[in-house]
């Protein structure tokens, strides 16, 4: 494929013939990047702290020098528009710049900076789509100072109120609503938001999967129910010398016998089933100390809805017989439950067919993530385009992907976009019937 | 039995009729408690501290009382003579009164207090045995401020140099010689101390096994020989949900493995064997991250060397099995590793039978917890006394031993010192082929 830069357009511009500019998009996400800049090439901007609000700062400059329309709402999520020929609602990109502690600088970042860099093609080529298009960052999506995750698309899509996000307590003490106004970005736009009329989020896979089948593009077919839950285990506390193992109840044991039959589970189960125990503590969590008290998450994901909720049956199974056993207790408390998300059928096909005609190599595939997609899933159509995530690695200063990678999923999401912004109302694809549906 | 108190006796004193006053005992031990006292009823007084000061200071001011000959070493061991008939080796008592953080009142402090009560006893019936009784307490047996634990006593048979000891820091940064000075308890007696002709060390179980069979005395044979590694196990941290099973290096899961497999060996062999994870650490340590790296601590104990040896050769292989299949490397570190101690012979039939004298059942069991007693075992005949703890409780505010069972611990500690300190060094059991023997 050729290169086509905007000064090669005429006025007979042909959508299908532009390409996103690879060298821009590197620029503005190593600037970007830059801020809250961690050794090692990461970068740290937790949401509403003072590193977001330069990334924030910065990302909205550029929105500005498109002369794009601006606008903020209740909850700090931005967004900025490019008009169309109609006044039809916008195909919107976006994704998140909030960062984990030890976060990578493509991560929610991608999405944002290629989303400005498909506008800032079309509008330099040009030509004006039938439809606006826009491009949303979301606030807080990573959870990771202010509990949920995806929280700033939550509230756009009316699924939790601005009022109530604003007395979420972050973990460093911080009311949300104090630091939206702090760092100057609790707009006035009303939340929840206006529906768009489809969209599509660009974002690395996050995992092995791509690179290890040397694909270019993944078309994300949905996002795993996840289900999340906390096991608080209570034994009874004795001595590791003086205590016979036929009299101990040991919540250690319990815990890491816990941790091996998730593990056997998934196994059982196969693909796309995956489950993880990332947290453990032990109390008193002393070597010569059967322990008194353990906790222990088990995270589980399918993306079919009833294998997931098989696999909690077994789980709870297990731990009602292992306590019995044992002479334990365990108490199972939810801390996270979300059903299977589908992506909107079309929105699938459009994002393998774009890519295919580009010449680049796809994969369907489900995201094991959360996104900021499947919270808009729920008021429009919705899918997205996955990049391929050198050796599987993300939320760590060592997340990278290639350029050529990102150049390739960026003129997909052109294309898909320019599609979209093509159609009207009236076309043959009824919007609420398109809309994301949950696995039943 | 009926209850013999000091003003029943004449001049032709029985010393096999002689009982303590398990009044007084009482109110020593809730009087000691007090010191450092815990909400609960257990107490605090981590070694070398303010609390350990007053706590040492009243034990020696009971010492005072009695006119005892007390003195105190250069790394703060506490000794109180009672002079006898002839001046031969001494029969010596003690264990320590340090406690843990979250201690009970009873550990260490009874074997003390029943020293002293001893002591009292035959002081105040007139009757002055051939050689001298004395009672000791140790510096730092918890080793819970100072590692390693028994640190007195192991300095006191001349293991290890006070000056070498002084040099010790604390888990606060203190260094042990400075807090010995700073309560003034760097004494002038020399270390290694005068070894004793016998040494009895009275001490709770600290375990279930005596209240759960209904036995008012353990006879203490030896102590467990104890095997403590920790593994450090790292392996790639990844996605929970979008990392498939099959591409995960996970060491939660090797650790909780591991602690599977130690349980399993434990029961594999029996009793004796003891096995226990008592602390692990993820890190990252959340629910959604797979983690890059675990430590877990390994806890294995026997009486029997060749078979603590096969179990830690069985514990190898499983790691080298399962890091090769996890793909992950385990690293092993020795932190602690004591063969197993043997007392003598004749001072643990001396204990059963004065025990049955005294109309207490008993029972023959290993100590599963180290004690000071072990390291005089070194260069002395020792053995133990042990009573019961309700629930098995120790290390723990809720640690308590019932009144009655303390009484019945001290006057079999009472009978058997008698009968010791009637011995002359010319009796048929030479010392030296005496002494505790680490089995091979």
């Amino acid at each position: 494929m050729s290169k086509l830069t905007t000064s090669d357009l005429d006025d007979s511009i042909s959508p299908s013939r532009l390409r996103i500019d690879g060298d821009r998009l590197t620029r503005r996400l190593v600037e970007l990047g830059e801020i809250g800049g961690l050794e090692g090439g990461g970068c740290a901007r937790l949401a509403l702290t003072d590193e977001d609000k330069d990334g924030r700062n910065l990302v909205v400059a550029w929105m500005a020098e498109l002369d794009l329309e601006i606008r903020i709402d209740t909850i700090g999520n931005v967004t900025a528009t490019l008009p169309g020929r109609e006044d039809l609602d916008p195909v919107m990109m976006g994704s998140h710049i909030d960062t984990v502690q030890t976060g990578g600088i493509y991560d929610g970042n991608l999405g944002v900076l290629t989303g400005l860099e498909v506008i800032e093609t079309v509008k330099k080529s040009g030509f004006v789509p039938r439809r606006p298009l826009t491009v949303a960052f979301f606030t807080d999506e990573e959870g990771a100072r202010f509990a949920p995750d995806m929280l700033g698309s939550l509230v756009y899509v009316g699924a939790m109120s601005a009022e109530e996000a604003h007395d979420i307590v972050a973990i460093d003490g911080a009311r949300l609503g104090d630091e939206l106004a702090r760092i100057g970005y609790h707009g006035s736009s009303p939340c929840p938001g206006r529906a768009p009329y489809a969209f599509v989020e660009l974002h690395i896979e996050q995992g092995p999967v791509l690179e290890r089948e040397a694909i270019d593009i993944g078309v994300v077919t949905g996002v795993q129910g996840i289900s999340w839950q906390q096991f608080t285990i209570t034994g009874q506390s004795a001595h590791a010398g003086t205590t016979p193992m036929n009299l101990r109840h040991d919540p250690g044991y319990v815990a890491a016998a816990i941790a091996v039959f998730v593990r056997g589970l998934a196994e059982e189960f196969g693909e796309p089933q995956v489950g993880t125990v990332g947290a453990i503590d032990l109390h008193p969590n002393l070597i010569n100390v059967v322990p008194s008290m353990a906790t222990i998450t088990v995270d589980l994901r399918n993306t079919d809805e009833q294998i997931l909720q098989k696999a909690e049956v077994r789980l709870t199974e297990f731990c009602e017989e292992i306590a019995e056993s044992e002479g334990v207790t365990i108490e199972a408390v939810s801390l996270a439950r979300f059903e299977p998300v589908e992506f909107n059928e079309q929105l699938i096909d459009s994002v393998e067919h774009q890519a295919k005609v580009l010449g680049l190599s796809t994969r369907r595939m489900p995201s094991g993530a959360g996104h900021d997609a499947q919270m808009l899933s729920r008021v429009a159509p919705a899918a997205m385009v996955f990049v391929p995530s050198v050796n599987g690695i993300s939320h760590n200063v060592a997340e990278f992907t290639k350029p050529a990678d990102n150049v390739n999923g960026a003129n997909v999401l052109l294309q898909v976009v320019l599609s979209l912004a093509d159609q009207t109302d009236t076309d043959t694809t009824p919007r609420l019937n398109q809309s994301g549906k949950e696995s039943s």
